[in-house]
């Protein structure tokens, strides 16, 4: 089984690290554009302003062999199983971003409220 | 960048075949099982009957060289980009499936309602 996974765009955000993201879009999201890759193009077809998107990253900074964490960082939460949490920090690193579709501009789709940080690899964009 | 997907598990469901499947959870789904892998165990913690959580599966019977496709599959409907559909044929077949813990046991999670047929593969779970 094919579980190699493929890259179709990057994120470009004024968010540069991970500490200084919120925890979740609606949260202090900001407006920031995707670049999708030439060879996923036709892909994007239908996309339109005002749609609501659902976008998948991979959150290319976390740790994939943590299995407990605190949950949302907070250490006077007791540590909880990764799966009953929304942590970053997991088997999979996959993000979920439901997001508005502001503009489109050739290969660059600008969409806002968004909490992935500048060069966060884009997996796919899916009808909200 | 390690890009390649970890395999946390598998779905358990009397859906056998794709074609016999609702297109969403809510449209028909039923209650399933998924057969989390022992060495993940430890990020279990914390899930609980009642809870509402999103699982992540990798749809490993699409087509994942597909960038258009009749939306719902219904060849009147003109064909369109795949990133503003829900199709499962696309660059990273990554299905979202939001549903709610029925029982635990062991390593196996009954949860309802699910339209992933039996043996996909679970990539990860979410608190909703």
């Amino acid at each position: 089984m094919d579980t190699e996974l493929k890259i179709i765009g990057f994120i470009k955000s004024d968010f540069k690290e991970r500490k200084e993201t919120p925890k979740q879009g609606n949260e202090g999201g900001i407006e920031a554009v995707i670049q999708i890759k030439e060879e996923f193009s036709d892909a994007m077809g239908g996309l339109k302003p005002g749609m609501e998107i659902v976008l998948l990253t991979w959150l290319h900074k976390a740790d994939r062999n943590c299995l407990k964490v605190h949950p949302r960082g907070n250490t006077s939460n007791p540590k909880r199983g990764v799966f009953s949490t929304r942590s970053p920090d997991r088997p999979n690193p996959i993000g979920i971003h439901p997001v508005t579709v502001s503009s489109i501009n050739g290969l660059e789709i600008k969409v806002h409220p968004l909490e992935a940080i500048d060069g966060t690899p884009l997996l796919d964009i899916k009808n909200s």
